[in-house]
């Protein structure tokens, strides 16, 4: 799979200061940490030492390494915040129809000064109980580093899985689960990456092979834009300002729809499975071309069409089936025509990724239906977001949701139809977070269960107790 | 599989006269064809005894049963010209990605008076040599009853596969082909049911059990209007005037892709097929909704949406084949979970519509599958058509093309989306000849070959000869 490359990250150092430690919690109730000067670390850069014998992005419990297909996936890409150097005594989730994303902080080293990192870590929902599981690590870690005194580790959720799992987090981790918003959620963790987060929001344009990538620098100037977020299924929502939105469309052909027909028809066991066939198949094997119809070299030119243009995704599937019989009764085929019918009809339908099972006989490689598929559901979505755009008169739109993995392909295909459609007039920008904006955001909002009582956020900055680590 | 019912028919008896018959060439070069008065039979009422001992619906050749799978479909419903007397020189071909619509003129009766009538019929393109063959029959029979004086066959094709199989038909048929341009077709072809033919037009409220079709009346003032054609992909024409119009978009997500889709999953062998299993599936069986993210009874209110609301096509795909491998793990299963969950994975895949074999260990049904594929498609078809309808400022919206096929739930989905999309403030429209726009439009403009030396229409109505029958 041929992901988006990181850029060459410019470190930066920033000192914490006493002034700056104020501003953590300037806002009371809104943003209680301080994400000024953040910045994003790739984890393969964590032995330059930037911070103490704690390693940033290591997991409470080694029981959850990433190379269990069981496990949580890691992000990558720990943000950095040199500012906030104060407790954090709470972890957020965003628990969605497919994933559970979780963000949680820790302290940068054993000086409370050197601020601390967020940390991005991803569940199956089905495996819900792990995620909760690792919560329990984290409460469990939080207290022995704390002690009885410190606030209790509080839980802030969004999503349906606020919802659907509320009492079972707060029966086993035994605290409060603050529910938040879960709109709200998304435009908060989306402002703050626009905002303070460098090299994360970028442009992707494939015709210019080295510099395809333009990351943007930070801004403020952000309103309106169209948040288009891709999960199982599509939102889009319009934002005016940090508390003006609302949902305005969606689609319901989403990720849980590429990843619903395409486990069924390539027997692939993950969605990284699905997008890396994806790369190497050829959606021509069963998408019906202009050529197709038209004959080649024929292209219908009068409405702007190539050859290449798909007429109908999956349109090829039927008529190849049929030349195939066609064959078997006139004898061609070994077997006579029923059997190689039916032999045909479940072609690429092997379990496992058997990619040495499919051809000839098998006719479609689940290759190209992948890549068909994942062309389908990604140009589709372009092409609603492009018409709700201009609907509501938004020329920025933001592609977030744990659909995009970042995966150069589906990247492109977004950015291409809001170029297409608009003529240049609108710009898709894409983030390096764009799973987590729900959860960044419900972290964010994280105002502690008992604020007002006792801050969750030590203004002094003086307990020397860490976080969990 | 439900269909639209046909309305009890009026039928109406028209003379026909001189006067009549001259309007039948008023506009050479245009629509040469009289089609004042037209009305729609359906065949189960030709036992009326409206025409003489020739039956209007025949066949040129009793080869070509309905019963047989590789014959073509007729359309069941005729279109009566009582007024156009002359004798009709060509016919026309419609050559899309899926179908061949063939439309074609015969005699009502010996008697030259008394009109005539349009027969529409179908091929897949896939069997376009069966379409040849089928138009070789119609030219015989035409020449068997014209004779040698009379003008040749000809015929006036459109669609891609007028390019594609342009020399094919040329060659077999010894004629002219005469290609029309595909949208200009599409547009007259509608123009024509739309003006002229009563019960031809229809809209569709289900909420209104007895008179959820209401039949429109045929109309003069129809433009602007949005034209939604739905084939193998779909192409959304704006329409402002007879001869202003243009593609202003549409989606590759069309009948090629339902069709290709669920011939993979189900194992249909028809497009009838699906259809007939989608009537009885139950799209909850494969479809992520919004309680299965929020847990049961706690719909998300805020952004209006209830506990049934699809959030994610196919989305609980993935889930369900989870659940069920864990149930193997567990030893819950009959065989051990590496075997089962192969067998899991194939689910609803078998070859044949055995509905039987798919249930339990199987999994997911076939008539689910097709139920939540005909929907995510036909729902994504009408928010495009409403979104594109409101950034060019339409309120009537046709949709066209043989993938609709009279099809309830098809027609109520469409229908649905433009209602709820536009809050009521657009109407879709449907038609009885969905699928023959383009192939009537294509034989209405079908100025013959030899125009201006010896016109195909005989001014004088004089020449007893008929057609092909």
């Amino acid at each position: 799979m041929s992901n988006i490359k990181k850029p060459a990250l410019k470190r930066r150092r920033v000192s914490s200061s006493a002034t700056d430690m104020a501003a953590a919690i300037s806002q009371p109730g809104s943003i209680e940490i301080n994400v000024k000067g953040a910045y994003i670390i790739d984890h393969e850069d964590d032995d330059e030492g930037s911070h103490g014998s704690g390693s940033g992005s290591s997991s409470p419990s080694s029981d959850h390494g990433a190379a269990d297909e069981h496990s949580p996936q890691h992000h990558k890409r720990d943000i950095r915040l040199p500012n906030h150097t104060a407790v954090v005594s709470h972890v957020a989730a965003d628990i969605g129809g497919s994933l559970a994303k979780v963000v949680y902080f820790s302290r940068e080293n054993a000086n409370a000064e050197s601020g601390g990192r967020l940390h991005f870590l991803s569940f199956e929902t089905e495996k819900i109980d792990d995620c909760i599981e690792y919560l329990r690590l984290l409460q469990t870690k939080y207290n022995e580093v704390n002690g009885v005194k410190a606030n209790k580790l509080s839980v802030h959720a969004t999503g349906g899985g606020a919802f659907k799992f509320y009492d079972r987090i707060r029966e086993r981790l035994g605290v409060e689960v603050q529910r938040e918003d879960e709109m709200s959620c998304l435009i908060k963790g989306l402002d703050f990456f626009i905002t303070e987060v460098p090299t994360e929001v970028f442009t992707f344009d494939d015709t210019k092979a080295e510099d395809a990538v333009q990351y943007q620098e930070t801004r403020s100037d952000i309103y309106p834009y169209l948040l288009v977020n891709i999960g199982s299924g599509v939102s889009m929502i319009k934002v005016s300002g940090p508390n003006e939105f609302g949902r305005i469309g969606g689609t319901h052909l989403g990720g849980g729809t590429l990843w619903g027909i395409l486990s069924l028809l390539t027997g692939a066991r993950s969605f990284d499975d699905m997008l890396a066939m994806a790369d190497k198949g050829d959606n021509a094997g069963v998408d019906l071309l202009i050529e197709d119809i038209y004959g080649e070299g024929k292209s219908y030119e009068k409405i702007g069409f190539s050859d290449k243009t798909i007429a109908s995704s999956f349109g090829k599937v039927l008529k190849r089936k049929r030349q195939a019989e066609k064959q078997a009764e006139d004898g061609n085929g070994l077997s006579n025509g029923d059997r190689d019918s039916k032999r045909l009809s479940q072609g690429g339908m092997d379990d496992g990724l058997q990619s040495n099972l499919v051809g000839d006989g098998r006719m479609f490689k689940p290759e190209d239906i992948s890549r068909s598929l994942l062309y389908a559901i990604s140009n589709n979505i372009g092409q609603i977001a492009y018409l709700q755009s201009e609907k509501h008169n938004l020329k920025r739109i933001y592609f977030g949701g744990s659909f995009i993995r970042g995966h150069r392909q589906t990247i492109h295909t977004l950015s291409f139809a809001i170029n297409f459609w608009s003529k240049g007039t609108k710009q898709a920008f894409f983030l390096r977070h764009e799973g987590y904006l729900g959860s960044v955001g419900a972290f964010l909002m994280g105002r502690p269960v008992n604020w007002g009582r006792k801050g969750s956020v030590d203004p002094d900055g003086k307990e020397e107790t860490l976080d969990w680590r």
